[in-house]
Protein backbone atom coordinates (compact mmCIF):
# COMPACT_ATOMS: atom_id res chain seq x y z
CA UNK A 1 0.00 0.00 0.00
CA UNK A 2 0.68 3.43 -0.93
CA UNK A 3 -0.85 6.72 -0.60
CA UNK A 4 -1.20 9.49 -2.49
CA UNK A 5 1.64 11.30 -1.51
CA UNK A 6 4.00 8.02 -1.61
CA UNK A 7 4.35 7.48 2.02
CA UNK A 8 3.30 4.10 3.64
CA UNK A 9 -0.60 4.27 4.70
CA UNK A 10 -1.98 1.34 7.15
CA UNK A 11 -6.04 1.04 6.18
CA UNK A 12 -8.86 0.72 8.45
CA UNK A 13 -9.70 -2.86 9.61
CA UNK A 14 -13.01 -1.92 7.54
CA UNK A 15 -11.12 -0.82 4.89
CA UNK A 16 -10.06 -3.65 4.06
CA UNK A 17 -12.76 -6.12 5.12
CA UNK A 18 -13.47 -8.48 2.11
CA UNK A 19 -11.17 -6.81 -0.47
CA UNK A 20 -8.43 -7.81 -2.50
CA UNK A 21 -10.03 -11.21 -2.37
CA UNK A 22 -12.57 -13.36 -4.87
CA UNK A 23 -15.67 -12.71 -4.24
CA UNK A 24 -17.89 -15.33 -5.82
CA UNK A 25 -21.74 -14.36 -6.34
CA UNK A 26 -23.21 -18.17 -6.03
CA UNK A 27 -21.34 -19.32 -3.12
CA UNK A 28 -22.36 -16.17 -1.10
CA UNK A 29 -26.30 -16.44 -2.03
CA UNK A 30 -25.93 -20.08 -0.69
CA UNK A 31 -25.33 -18.64 2.77
CA UNK A 32 -29.00 -17.38 3.51
CA UNK A 33 -32.52 -17.48 2.39
CA UNK A 34 -34.53 -14.61 3.80
CA UNK A 35 -35.94 -12.29 1.82
CA UNK A 36 -35.74 -8.74 1.79
CA UNK A 37 -33.19 -8.44 3.46
CA UNK A 38 -29.60 -7.65 1.95
CA UNK A 39 -26.26 -8.71 2.95
CA UNK A 40 -23.23 -6.70 2.49
CA UNK A 41 -20.36 -8.90 0.44
CA UNK A 42 -18.01 -6.02 -0.24
CA UNK A 43 -17.15 -2.34 0.54
CA UNK A 44 -15.43 0.34 -1.84
CA UNK A 45 -15.35 4.20 -1.57
CA UNK A 46 -18.06 4.49 0.71
CA UNK A 47 -20.35 2.02 -1.91
CA UNK A 48 -21.84 -1.04 -0.12
CA UNK A 49 -21.80 -3.96 -2.46
CA UNK A 50 -24.58 -6.25 -1.62
CA UNK A 51 -26.80 -9.39 -2.45
CA UNK A 52 -30.52 -10.03 -1.65
CA UNK A 53 -33.52 -12.64 -2.13
CA UNK A 54 -36.88 -10.69 -3.14
CA UNK A 55 -39.95 -12.72 -3.15
CA UNK A 56 -43.45 -10.92 -3.38
CA UNK A 57 -44.33 -7.13 -3.27
CA UNK A 58 -42.30 -4.54 -1.22
CA UNK A 59 -42.99 -1.12 0.19
CA UNK A 60 -43.38 1.73 -1.64
CA UNK A 61 -40.60 4.08 -0.83
CA UNK A 62 -37.82 6.47 -2.02
CA UNK A 63 -34.21 7.53 -0.91
CA UNK A 64 -34.02 10.94 -0.16
CA UNK A 65 -29.84 10.97 -0.87
CA UNK A 66 -29.03 8.20 -2.74
CA UNK A 67 -29.13 6.10 -6.08
CA UNK A 68 -29.51 2.65 -6.13
CA UNK A 69 -28.75 0.06 -8.69
CA UNK A 70 -30.04 -3.44 -9.07
CA UNK A 71 -28.76 -5.87 -10.94
CA UNK A 72 -30.78 -9.23 -11.49
CA UNK A 73 -28.86 -12.25 -11.23
CA UNK A 74 -31.70 -14.77 -11.33
CA UNK A 75 -35.18 -14.96 -11.84
CA UNK A 76 -37.22 -11.76 -13.36
CA UNK A 77 -37.83 -8.62 -11.29
CA UNK A 78 -40.64 -5.97 -11.89
CA UNK A 79 -39.86 -2.49 -10.55
CA UNK A 80 -43.09 -0.56 -10.05
CA UNK A 81 -43.34 3.11 -10.54
CA UNK A 82 -45.67 5.71 -10.18
CA UNK A 83 -46.28 6.17 -14.11
CA UNK A 84 -45.01 2.84 -15.21
CA UNK A 85 -43.47 -1.00 -14.64
CA UNK A 86 -39.97 -1.93 -15.58
CA UNK A 87 -39.44 -5.24 -15.91
CA UNK A 88 -35.94 -7.25 -15.13
CA UNK A 89 -34.18 -10.13 -16.48
CA UNK A 90 -30.86 -11.74 -15.48
CA UNK A 91 -28.46 -9.43 -16.43
CA UNK A 92 -29.85 -6.79 -16.82
CA UNK A 93 -29.67 -3.86 -14.43
CA UNK A 94 -31.68 -0.17 -13.36
CA UNK A 95 -30.01 2.75 -11.65
CA UNK A 96 -33.16 4.36 -9.47
CA UNK A 97 -32.26 8.15 -8.89
CA UNK A 98 -32.85 9.71 -5.39
CA UNK A 99 -35.87 10.89 -4.86
CA UNK A 100 -38.03 8.50 -7.25
CA UNK A 101 -40.87 6.43 -5.50
CA UNK A 102 -40.56 2.46 -6.75
CA UNK A 103 -41.47 -0.68 -5.46
CA UNK A 104 -39.72 -3.67 -6.21
CA UNK A 105 -42.23 -6.92 -7.03
CA UNK A 106 -40.76 -10.37 -7.28
CA UNK A 107 -43.17 -12.96 -8.46
CA UNK A 108 -41.27 -15.95 -7.39
CA UNK A 109 -37.69 -15.58 -6.01
CA UNK A 110 -35.31 -13.10 -7.73
CA UNK A 111 -31.68 -12.45 -6.42
CA UNK A 112 -30.09 -9.47 -7.03
CA UNK A 113 -26.53 -7.47 -6.48
CA UNK A 114 -27.15 -3.77 -4.95
CA UNK A 115 -24.66 -1.36 -5.29
CA UNK A 116 -25.40 1.48 -2.69
CA UNK A 117 -23.87 4.19 -0.49
CA UNK A 118 -23.13 2.68 3.18
CA UNK A 119 -25.73 4.84 4.46
CA UNK A 120 -28.47 4.05 2.44
CA UNK A 121 -31.50 2.25 4.15
CA UNK A 122 -33.71 -0.62 2.23
CA UNK A 123 -37.01 0.83 3.39
CA UNK A 124 -35.73 4.04 2.25
CA UNK A 125 -38.37 6.89 3.52
CA UNK A 126 -41.23 4.57 4.20
CA UNK A 127 -42.50 4.43 7.73
CA UNK A 128 -40.32 1.65 10.02
CA UNK A 129 -41.65 -1.29 9.42
CA UNK A 130 -40.36 -5.37 9.54
CA UNK A 131 -39.19 -5.18 6.49
CA UNK A 132 -36.90 -2.53 7.69
CA UNK A 133 -32.91 -3.42 8.20
CA UNK A 134 -31.00 -1.52 9.61
CA UNK A 135 -27.56 -3.55 10.31
CA UNK A 136 -26.99 -5.71 7.82
CA UNK A 137 -25.32 -8.66 7.96
CA UNK A 138 -21.80 -8.92 6.11
CA UNK A 139 -20.96 -12.48 4.43
CA UNK B 1 -38.97 13.75 -7.90
CA UNK B 2 -38.87 15.11 -4.29
CA UNK B 3 -35.45 16.28 -2.46
CA UNK B 4 -35.01 15.02 0.96
CA UNK B 5 -37.11 18.82 1.98
CA UNK B 6 -39.84 17.43 0.11
CA UNK B 7 -39.91 20.22 -2.36
CA UNK B 8 -39.67 19.47 -6.02
CA UNK B 9 -35.93 19.28 -7.71
CA UNK B 10 -35.06 19.07 -11.05
CA UNK B 11 -32.15 16.42 -11.76
CA UNK B 12 -29.29 17.47 -13.90
CA UNK B 13 -29.43 16.13 -17.39
CA UNK B 14 -26.13 14.01 -16.33
CA UNK B 15 -27.95 12.53 -13.02
CA UNK B 16 -30.83 11.17 -15.08
CA UNK B 17 -28.78 9.73 -17.80
CA UNK B 18 -29.50 5.87 -18.37
CA UNK B 19 -31.25 6.29 -14.82
CA UNK B 20 -34.56 4.71 -14.63
CA UNK B 21 -34.61 2.19 -17.70
CA UNK B 22 -33.15 -1.11 -17.72
CA UNK B 23 -29.63 -1.86 -18.83
CA UNK B 24 -28.94 -5.32 -20.40
CA UNK B 25 -25.33 -6.26 -20.11
CA UNK B 26 -25.33 -8.76 -23.34
CA UNK B 27 -26.45 -6.05 -25.32
CA UNK B 28 -24.15 -3.35 -24.30
CA UNK B 29 -21.57 -5.80 -25.09
CA UNK B 30 -22.57 -6.24 -28.39
CA UNK B 31 -21.63 -2.50 -29.32
CA UNK B 32 -18.11 -2.74 -28.79
CA UNK B 33 -14.68 -5.12 -29.42
CA UNK B 34 -12.12 -3.06 -28.75
CA UNK B 35 -9.90 -4.46 -25.28
CA UNK B 36 -9.03 -2.22 -22.33
CA UNK B 37 -11.11 0.84 -23.38
CA UNK B 38 -13.91 1.06 -20.72
CA UNK B 39 -17.48 2.10 -21.86
CA UNK B 40 -19.72 3.88 -19.21
CA UNK B 41 -23.38 2.10 -19.12
CA UNK B 42 -24.54 3.73 -16.25
CA UNK B 43 -23.81 6.44 -13.45
CA UNK B 44 -25.30 6.60 -10.12
CA UNK B 45 -23.73 8.64 -6.81
CA UNK B 46 -20.76 10.07 -8.07
CA UNK B 47 -19.72 6.14 -9.65
CA UNK B 48 -19.72 5.12 -13.01
CA UNK B 49 -20.85 1.51 -14.04
CA UNK B 50 -18.33 0.39 -16.80
CA UNK B 51 -18.15 -2.80 -18.94
CA UNK B 52 -14.83 -3.66 -20.72
CA UNK B 53 -13.41 -5.98 -22.82
CA UNK B 54 -9.97 -7.24 -21.62
CA UNK B 55 -7.48 -9.69 -23.54
CA UNK B 56 -3.93 -9.44 -22.95
CA UNK B 57 -1.71 -7.90 -20.28
CA UNK B 58 -2.45 -4.51 -19.28
CA UNK B 59 0.22 -2.02 -17.30
CA UNK B 60 1.39 -2.50 -13.66
CA UNK B 61 -0.84 0.04 -11.74
CA UNK B 62 -2.47 1.35 -8.64
CA UNK B 63 -5.03 3.86 -8.01
CA UNK B 64 -3.62 6.57 -5.33
CA UNK B 65 -7.62 7.90 -4.90
CA UNK B 66 -9.62 5.53 -5.37
CA UNK B 67 -10.82 1.54 -4.41
CA UNK B 68 -11.74 -0.48 -7.79
CA UNK B 69 -14.61 -3.40 -8.61
CA UNK B 70 -13.52 -5.95 -11.45
CA UNK B 71 -17.13 -8.29 -11.74
CA UNK B 72 -16.47 -10.82 -14.39
CA UNK B 73 -19.09 -11.49 -16.93
CA UNK B 74 -17.29 -13.78 -19.25
CA UNK B 75 -14.34 -15.86 -19.44
CA UNK B 76 -11.31 -16.08 -16.81
CA UNK B 77 -9.02 -12.88 -15.17
CA UNK B 78 -5.87 -12.96 -13.40
CA UNK B 79 -5.66 -10.52 -11.58
CA UNK B 80 -1.27 -10.20 -10.66
CA UNK B 81 -0.52 -8.36 -6.86
CA UNK B 82 2.92 -7.87 -6.40
CA UNK B 83 3.12 -10.63 -3.88
CA UNK B 84 0.38 -13.46 -5.86
CA UNK B 85 -2.00 -14.45 -8.73
CA UNK B 86 -5.97 -14.12 -8.13
CA UNK B 87 -7.98 -15.94 -10.84
CA UNK B 88 -11.75 -14.79 -11.49
CA UNK B 89 -14.08 -16.71 -13.09
CA UNK B 90 -17.59 -15.75 -14.45
CA UNK B 91 -20.00 -14.25 -11.42
CA UNK B 92 -16.98 -13.23 -9.31
CA UNK B 93 -15.86 -10.09 -8.07
CA UNK B 94 -12.73 -8.59 -6.28
CA UNK B 95 -12.35 -5.49 -4.73
CA UNK B 96 -8.62 -3.76 -5.08
CA UNK B 97 -8.00 -1.21 -2.78
CA UNK B 98 -6.85 1.89 -3.46
CA UNK B 99 -3.15 2.15 -3.49
CA UNK B 100 -2.47 -1.79 -4.32
CA UNK B 101 -0.46 -1.90 -7.29
CA UNK B 102 -2.09 -4.34 -9.70
CA UNK B 103 -2.02 -6.05 -13.42
CA UNK B 104 -5.07 -7.44 -14.92
CA UNK B 105 -3.90 -10.39 -17.41
CA UNK B 106 -6.65 -11.88 -19.48
CA UNK B 107 -5.15 -15.03 -21.45
CA UNK B 108 -8.30 -15.27 -23.76
CA UNK B 109 -11.22 -12.72 -24.36
CA UNK B 110 -12.54 -11.33 -20.94
CA UNK B 111 -15.70 -9.20 -20.15
CA UNK B 112 -16.17 -7.47 -16.99
CA UNK B 113 -17.87 -4.72 -15.01
CA UNK B 114 -16.08 -1.92 -13.14
CA UNK B 115 -17.06 0.16 -10.48
CA UNK B 116 -15.62 2.66 -9.99
CA UNK B 117 -16.25 6.31 -9.14
CA UNK B 118 -16.06 8.67 -11.86
CA UNK B 119 -12.34 9.86 -11.17
CA UNK B 120 -10.87 6.99 -12.17
CA UNK B 121 -8.24 6.69 -14.62
CA UNK B 122 -8.32 3.59 -16.49
CA UNK B 123 -4.10 3.12 -16.49
CA UNK B 124 -4.11 4.97 -12.78
CA UNK B 125 -0.23 6.10 -11.71
CA UNK B 126 1.28 4.47 -14.70
CA UNK B 127 2.83 6.47 -17.22
CA UNK B 128 0.42 7.55 -19.61
CA UNK B 129 0.59 5.30 -22.85
CA UNK B 130 -1.32 3.93 -25.90
CA UNK B 131 -3.68 2.21 -23.15
CA UNK B 132 -4.59 5.50 -21.34
CA UNK B 133 -8.32 6.47 -21.55
CA UNK B 134 -9.50 9.91 -20.48
CA UNK B 135 -12.57 10.35 -23.01
CA UNK B 136 -15.09 7.13 -22.35
CA UNK B 137 -17.48 6.27 -24.16
CA UNK B 138 -21.08 5.93 -23.03
CA UNK B 139 -23.28 3.35 -24.86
Amino acid sequence: MKSSNGQASRPSFESIWRMNEPINLDQKLGLFSDHWSPKIIAELNDQHVKLAKLKGEFVWHSHANEDEMFLVISGCLKIEFRDRVETLNPGELIVIPKGVEHRPVAQEEVSVMLFEPKTTLNTGDAQTSNLTRNDLDKL
